[in-house]
């Protein structure tokens, strides 16, 4: 596909130089508009609202909705009214609700009175839910049949609304807005009599979400059921939307790249890669690099606070990177598993104790696997082939009682903390690496010292 | 919905003891597969197949489909040959090779043999796809519509063999399996003409995948381009299958748990964390752990090399700990990010220069806001508040040097080698925190001893 692209963008190319735009609509019409957008993105501000007012008015509203917020805002600011007009009334609800949220306010005014009544009224509608939640990222473009319909009715009803409805395939039936049950396109193709009523051929056992359920929530429900559509009600059990299965996608990616971006001790960021600015990658990365350097104030202290230990036996010093490296990474590799099935809905809090108990006796097979490769390592290496005199096994001992501690300690702790970040309300995956990491460290330095004590300065 | 589930379970709990299987079918059925399952975990291997067998035909294979391989197996091994029979023709094809892909042989051997003889040659085909790929995913029960049908003959060939088809909504034109366009159920339903040549309604710029397209991009373009499905396609061009929505919805959820995990330094796991036993865990963690704990010899090395001027200034190694993680969480931030925009598609090998740009730029803001808050925290902390003689200027100085130059270092370093070992044919989410960690920890040391010398030791 890529090398399909490539061809038309350079094609295009030619074709602008040359000002043959009737040429460049019938090539833009066969496009895809998520495509249509990619060459886009490579043409100047000046030629942008050129190329867009070549599409016909239900594509160029589909690329529209494909299109950066920056990209999206240079195209408003350059629209008349009347064009301004036409594209927002094309749109899907969601779609416009997701264009508003990112507008300037100016701009948000301008749209808001080119959208048709309805859609004004049901934008304001979807603006008034919280943020992440279902009722925000629903859509109110839903076709509703009653209950009392034939099959061949329900067919009219669909020919007659569906044009504007995100999705046709899923019909919700409803009586007073009260969700009674759900009937599928394939369901109303494959029925032999189209004088049944569709009340006798609903499945009245819905699953719904509410309008305050969370959208990675929502998303992961329809994934789960292999849902086209998830309806959302009300607390009066009253339909008010759908999310969508495209939508549910982007959701679960976005989410997972939140989850992976905090867990790599960042403040999650909108914005893709190659649109940050250095500043930007700066803003999301210092607050935990900061709190974490001050934090490493506490090991820096323990190790003072040994100093004369240290003076005595410096070999000791060699072993310290290894040992917080060790903690660190095993630490790392249980915080992030668990992290992992709390987002996907595996575990909860009520799982903490088998949790900590599967932990414990994998902790304890790595801690000693790697402290039986330790201990050879060091005598074979370190004392063998380095000659270091210095290395005996006394101190060899020490490091290895230390890593058995400090990978069972580190495993339970990066563990449990998510477990209980979760059940306090936090984003459990905060308690990932660069957090384990310094209590680790810490927890290392005080168990490697104390060993160091009892065994070799006693 | 949990409480929902929650009270449901506990009422079949009573039904179930009571032995009141009439009433236990008529709750089943009113459920959807997916909590039929989680309601099936909670039963004896004794009660399952009796519980199993009271769901109707097609609710059966739904559900069975969505069941552990485990649990799969222990069905199936109960089976008489017909149950198995009945089961397995009910499946779609590509759950079919899902589950056969599973089993043991022996099971295999007896799964296939109760296939019918089309079923058998479908399954047997995608499974000569290679693992991951488009075809060894895909679906070959999808809809074709000939060109010279018109809308009215669509509808009767969709009604005769949409019963069996995994979508019927995207209908694909084939001319001797030549993909010539496709027609959505929503153009044909809309169409005003029943007459109307498919021909003329089809849209003839179709996207397609090959058979050997990798499975993690084939979500992904299916996302991008909001499909319900997207047609796999041979090399001479004629449609062999589809891959849904749905599936492509849990390849990218189990692409983004496996980059996670390898980022954090484990071996991607099958199996859910409740699933895997503390051996599964070690397994997956352990070399990693090896791997690294040996690797930090390096570190070690280092350190005694330098043993000399860390006994003449023993304060030098309370800062070890702080700038080893400031330049590993650093250098993990910039990979974790860069390892992501790859996976999404947003940058590739060709986008390298203007990445390293941008993470050099981002790389002086950090180092240099972070060395200037370690200046003062180590003077103020260190020097004023704890007293301690030894946290000279010039100490802080080397310290602040060595913190902006291993920032700096970590973060090319981090944002480098996952383009490359993409280039090279690796996975990139290898070059994350535990990897990028070791190497930046010999590096900061090395810098910290280098600049170390040439303040403190002339």
């Amino acid at each position: 596909m890529a090398v399909h692209n490539v061809t038309v963008e350079s094609t295009l190319g030619v074709l602008l130089k040359e000002k043959r735009y009737s040429a460049i609509r019938d090539i833009l019409v066969t496009m895809n508009p998520a495509d249509i957008v990619a060459v886009f993105d490579g043409v100047t501000q000046e030629q942008l609202p050129l190329l867009f007012r070549l599409l016909p008015k239900e594509l160029a509203a589909e690329t529209f909705v494909e299109m950066e917020p920056e990209t999206q805002e240079l195209l408003i600011r350059g629209f008349s009214d009347l064009e301004l007009h036409e594209v927002v009334n094309e749109l899907y609800v969601d779609d416009a609700v997701d264009i508003v949220e990112e507008m300037p306010a100016n701009v948000v005014k301008r749209i808001l009175a080119q959208a048709s009544p309805d859609m004004r009224k049901e934008i304001n509608e979807i603006l008034r839910y919280p943020e992440n939640s279902a009722g925000s990222i629903m859509t109110t473009e839903y076709v509703s049949l009653r209950p009392e319909m034939t099959v061949s009715e329900a067919f009219d009803r669909i020919k007659n609304t569906g044009v504007d409805k995100e999705t046709i395939y899923t019909c919700y039936v409803t009586k007073e807005r009260n969700l009674l049950g759900l009937v599928t396109v394939k369901d109303l193709l494959l029925c032999p009599d189209r004088e049944t009523k569709i009340e006798a051929l609903m499945n009245p056992h819905v699953i719904t979400v509410s309008t305050l359920t969370d959208q990675e929530d929502t998303a992961r429900m329809l994934s789960k059921y292999n849902f086209l559509a998830m309806p959302v009600v009300d607390s009066g059990n009253r339909m008010v939307g759908i999310v969508t299965f495209d939508d549910a996608m982007d959701i679960l990616q976005e989410e997972a790249t939140e989850d992976i971006e905090i867990m790599a001790g960042m403040t999650p960021s909108d914005k893709t890669y190659m649109r940050s600015s250095p500043l930007d990658l700066f803003r999301h990365r210092i607050p935990w690099l900061m709190l974490l350097m001050v934090s490493a104030t506490f090991t820096g202290m323990i190790i003072t606070g040994f100093e004369n230990a240290l003076a005595a036996q410096v070999v000791l010093t060699a072993f310290i990177p290894m040992l917080m490296d060790t903690g660190g990474n095993s630490g790392s590799q249980s915080s992030v598993t668990v992290i992992r099935a709390l987002s996907l809905g595996e575990i909860d809090f009520k799982d903490m104790a088998s949790v900590v108990w599967k932990e414990i006796r994998s902790s304890v097979l790595c801690g000693t696997a790697l402290a039986c490769a330790c201990f050879g390592k060091i005598m074979l290496i370190d004392r063998l082939l380095l000659h270091n005199p210095d290395v005996t096994v006394l101190v060899a001992l020490v490091v290895c009682c230390t890593m058995v501690l400090t990978v069972m300690v580190a495993e339970l702790i990066g563990c449990t903390l998510p477990i209980i970040a979760k059940r306090m309300g936090f984003d459990p995956a905060v308690m990932a690496s660069p957090f384990i990491t310094t209590i680790v460290d810490a927890v290392s330095l005080l168990l490697y010292f104390g060993i160091a004590n009892l065994l070799l300065f006693r």
